[in-house]
């Protein structure tokens, strides 16, 4: 496996594989790798010749600075598990080699990016759509390969690929879990086992939408999120947000439309934030 | 000369052509072709194997209305004129094709973006930035020529494409004039005879600048804006601003820094507004 930190060794690299006629997938992280990414690397090498993996915890999109100060990081680690999983290049660059000094460029996806994540972390969209926009022409994929963990995430890059016509084919990955259902996080390691049994509310608040929906014909989303709301608020995390939401616009909507909906939750657990969904 | 309307098409005959191995040069334009038009295709051709001009005025740059409805068409002469000039493929899309129902992406270079130009026309340059971004994915040149009179233009375009390591080449062509001094702009056609007087002053107190600078060692820009002012005012046109700043920052100097600074002059006569420019 290829370690490249500099942009320009990244382009030259890659640009004589694609030469070549090598399909590349890209997988952009923020590191501290775990069993999610290492799922995300599968898919990718199913998709395509070369695999490249970028590892930068992108300031931009951290609204808090206390959040990407504990930000857990570990690249020694990182690198061996990207290696094992089958990563031919990891791009590492350092934050002065992505936002050099006099850099004054954003990106942003209007409407979808000032919501639920959006409401919460002003400007983290946007962070998200700019460094995404300059990793993508820094590597010219043919796939980028993302979870779906971050659903509204995935559903704004979707967004801006389709409007400004980039040559990438996005590809989301369900989300991969732990053994008692808490979603695969690089923040998981920062709580304590008292936080992380209030984390596991969001599972279990999920698993009853499903049950809802599908065993007691719930469709009503005031209701189902009311049932949300209580599972939640009895483990003591704090609720960010509960919606059910169209997976599109990510609008609110009055009733489930199966196949096309996202119920969407955000929970504190003393300083660490956590997300988890579910599609319905 | 390849007419394409609809970017799968151009998508497709352009990816081959880079296939083949053949050099691209981009030339934008919003149409109503003049002979600047012209000089820039000769540098395209000078550049790459295929020259691409895109026509397409872009709604989304005009800040008033009324100037968009005004704005200068002529599909057919351009076409001819294209074709003449050895541009191999026209790219004129409509504005559905470019920004279909939901489009929400922007893109956006601060501080450069919001002061001149930008200060009397908001939100003009996230709407050419946004353009060009599409563009430059639709059409992957490896050369991109721009015309010098949009100065503060190209100084925001030079930095988007370096800020997001966009595979480009910027190239910049010296403003042509017509006989009398007055810059080609596709707006000239709009001006009244007297109009046109009063809008040559914009060179005359250009041209005044170099003798003070030149001939009589004047640097400092506060008398040299003086006489600016004083030559467009007496001529009867509205000075929207004069300003001398540096090339690369576009902020105001006190003292010209030769070979660093542009002079960049606005007005208005009647409903028309024109600007022009000059680099010391």
């Amino acid at each position: 496996m290829e370690v490249i930190r500099q942009i320009a060794a990244a382009k030259k690299l890659l640009r004589e594989e694609s030469s070549k006629g090598r399909s590349i997938a890209f997988v952009p992280t923020m590191g501290a790798l775990h069993p999610g990414h290492r799922r995300l690397i599968e898919v990718a090498r199913e998709k395509a010749d070369l695999v490249v993996l970028s590892i930068f915890v992108n300031p931009t999109q951290f609204n808090d600075p206390e959040d990407l100060q504990n930000y857990p990081r570990d690249e020694e680690a990182d690198l061996k598990m990207a290696e094992e999983a089958g990563v031919d290049m990891a791009f590492v660059p350092t934050v002065e080699e992505m936002y050099p000094p006099g850099f004054l460029t954003s990106a942003n996806v209007a409407r979808l990016s000032s919501k639920l994540e959006g409401a919460s972390r002003p400007g983290h969209f946007r962070g998200v759509c700019t460094v995404v926009l300059k990793l993508l022409h820094i590597i010219r994929p043919d796939y980028m390969v993302l979870g779906l963990k971050d659903a509204q995430q995935f559903t704004i890059l979707q967004h801006l690929l389709d409007d400004l016509c980039i040559d990438t084919e996005l590809t989301g990955v369900p989300t991969v879990r732990e053994r008692d259902g808490l979603a695969w996080s690089s923040r998981n390691v920062l709580l304590t086992k008292k936080q992380r049994r209030q984390a596991l509310s969001m599972y279990r608040a999920l698993k009853r939408t499903h049950f809802l929906v599908k065993k007691q014909g719930i469709l009503h989303t005031g209701e189902l999120l009311q049932a949300v709301r209580s599972v939640i608020q009895t483990s003591g995390a704090e609720l960010d947000y509960a919606e059910i939401v169209s997976r599109v616009t990510l609008e609110p909507l009055d009733h489930v439309e199966r196949g096309g909906t996202y119920v969407l939750l955000a929970v504190r657990v003393g300083k660490v934030r956590l997300i988890d969904n579910t599609r319905i």
